[in-house]
């Protein structure tokens, strides 16, 4: 049974502390917080999965290489300068950064991981950096800050924090996250941090990392683009004691449930506020011949140009959400597919079925709409959050940087 | 030697007639060309590519099964509607259509192939098409009647011929096309004709239009949705006499030449004419490692919104074109990418060179942007052609349909 705890984050774990500071890396004029540390007390397991683009951050492919033995003991995070396209200085940077935080909390360098966030093709202004990072106060109550703190073009932080029975002991997942697409030019955008106070094997840990993310951060879409910069990072410190949770085993699908819903309510958290964004859409392909199938499925038509602008208009143009279906290139026939637009029967095997226009059009009219399509081809389905596209997501985006 | 043909099209060939009628298939009001024929005198050798779309509209599935043969004397093409998800009655439909095409030019049903654009999910208004498609003329001035006819969202005809010498006579290969994006609810896209009168072997007629098309339709991004009708036809029926053209000659390289420019012309209309587009980007990557490399690249690049949104802003955010290049997942080193906007160099091995503002919004303030990246890993190269993105075209493609 899932509790959400009211204003939780990645401090609602035991043993976990944060903090932040500004540091100046954002906009000068614009003073708030850009430099945090998420730590926790003990070493704890670790994972994370990183951005596919062949053009990566420093502080992702050092965050990776550090993760990839599985502890970690904190994570260093700045928003305002990606640490992106600036030859080889980057890495040196971003393993200065994360030993001045390991000196910072008593850890060694190697169990520090870093992510970075903003504009891409600046340097990390490593001066201010050292000046201000021995600033920040670790505390129990610094969730709330560090979510904060990672926040570039996002509206308002995003955190969330559940507590689940395993094995007879409650336990808490937490976690934060920002990105809702690219306003300020070139900024590099999706980051998620998660944390526990269960104690959990590593390699299961990874696993269901990968599972969750798979099924949250890896459905939605804001404009189709994918930064050089997103990561996702879970550490698990077994604070709440109690036996290790290893796979297969009860306790890990109650981990994994948690673990799902912290990371979906991030993600749709993300969709919601996106950038221009006016509604959220949930697009649910059942009937699917298998899983990949579902989700390219969902994640095509909820990435489609055509299809967020009809939801932006509410305008019920199921013929976008057919096209989108047949450029997935998934296996289904035709003549079998149904589709629903806020729960109105729109298409049956294939073949419009008259409807009212302005029953639909109310339908639409909601800050969350349903898209569901039944492709009728086997027993699997998946859900993709998107956004609608608004005249404010263009006009943000073709701003001037100069 | 190519030389263009002032106000050329599909009629500039030898042999070549079309013609076209306001059947009623457009909106009631508009009223306009939406039915048209384009016929050659004689037997024609033909070829085809199609949409790779799983839902196919029945005219594009009865074209490319009647095209596979190598050999057509007829178009029939209709805009207003796609007949497109309109079940079993849509091929019927398309067969009755080419049935009356084919009765009105003596030629046989099989000889006629059809194209449909338009509104996807009605079915094509056969009482109003078999009334007035005795009503086409057809001509040998009829090309721009036809370029008009299958129109949707397009605000002008698009058409262009040229001549060549192959083998010591003058050949000429004239087209045209049109699909703008998808202003109009459901609006099924891209389609494109060529005629030549030079006399060319069926199988190499097929090779010769797939690599054509590869290089210039293929290339050319709006939006980033698929439609269900696109269709490039070619037909060729060796009016100009002289031996026909096979593979490996240099009458083969002569006819590409030509075939070629005239695809490439009409693509790069088409963008240029994108729903809101203000802006067109020709996107050339250099230094790749293989064609396909190159092309996927150079098509990533003009397909990212936030490079789109970037060129209708004339703001210099290389990071997109960096971020939209690793997302391609081509081979390269980021460190030894150079990127140069309206030919300014900006990016040097991976990083950025200080610019003046001023100079490059001035180089970006203008009507066709060259977006050039040089990977460095090998000699291929490939151009790919996209418009900006507009707050018009939001506003166009949320309109309501209802």
């Amino acid at each position: 049974m899932i509790e959400i705890i009211r204003d939780g984050g990645v401090t609602s774990a035991k043993g976990f502390l944060a903090g932040a500071t500004y540091a100046g890396i954002k906009t000068a004029g614009e003073e708030t917080l850009d430099l945090a540390i998420l730590a926790s007390e003990t070493p704890a397991a670790a994972a994370g999965t990183f951005s596919t683009n062949k053009v990566l951050s420093p502080s992702v492919v050092l965050s990776s290489q550090r993760v990839a033995g599985g502890a970690a003991r904190a994570v260093v995070a700045n928003s305002g300068c990606a640490n992106c396209c600036v030859g080889e200085q980057g890495l040196r940077d971003a393993e200065e950064t994360t030993a001045l935080a390991a000196g910072l909390i008593g850890a060694t360098d190697d169990e520090v991981l870093i992510c970075s966030t903003g504009l891409i093709g600046v340097e990390l202004p490593m001066a201010l950096v050292r000046q201000s990072i021995g600033g920040i106060r670790l505390t129990g109550q610094g969730g709330g800050d560090f979510a904060r703190a990672i926040m570039t073009t996002d509206s308002r932080p995003k955190q969330v924090a559940v507590s689940v029975d395993i094995s007879g002991r409650r336990v808490t997942v937490g976690g934060a996250a920002k990105g809702v697409g690219m306003i300020h030019p070139n900024m590099a955008t999706m980051l998620g941090f998660v944390t526990t106070d269960a104690p959990v094997e590593s390699g299961f840990l990874k696993q269901a990392l990968v599972d969750s993310v798979d099924a949250s951060f890896n459905m939605i879409d804001v404009d189709g683009d994918q930064s050089t910069n997103d990561t996702v990072l879970v550490l698990a410190n077994g604070a709440a004691g109690g036996a290790e949770v290893q796979a297969g085993s009860k306790a890990a699908a109650a981990f994994q449930e948690a673990l799902s819903y912290v990371c979906t309510e991030l993600a749709k958290d993300l969709v919601r506020d996106g950038e221009g964004a006016q509604r959220l859409m949930e697009v649910v392909v059942e009937g699917a011949g298998s899983l990949g199938d579902a989700r390219a499925a969902a994640r095509e038509i909820a990435s489609s140009l055509l299809v967020k602008a009809m939801v932006h208009g509410r305008d019920p143009n199921w013929g976008r959400v057919m096209m989108a279906l047949g450029k997935s290139g998934i296996e289904f026939n035709e003549l079998e597919v149904d589709v629903f637009i806020g729960g109105i029967h729109l298409v049956h095997q294939g073949v419009a079925i008259p409807y009212l226009k302005d029953a639909v059009v109310s339908a639409m009219s909601v800050p969350e709409l349903e898209i569901r399509v039944d492709v009728h081809a086997g027993d699997a389905a998946a859900t993709a959050w998107g956004c609608d596209l608004t005249e404010e997501y263009v006009i943000f985006n073709s701003a001037y940087s100069t």
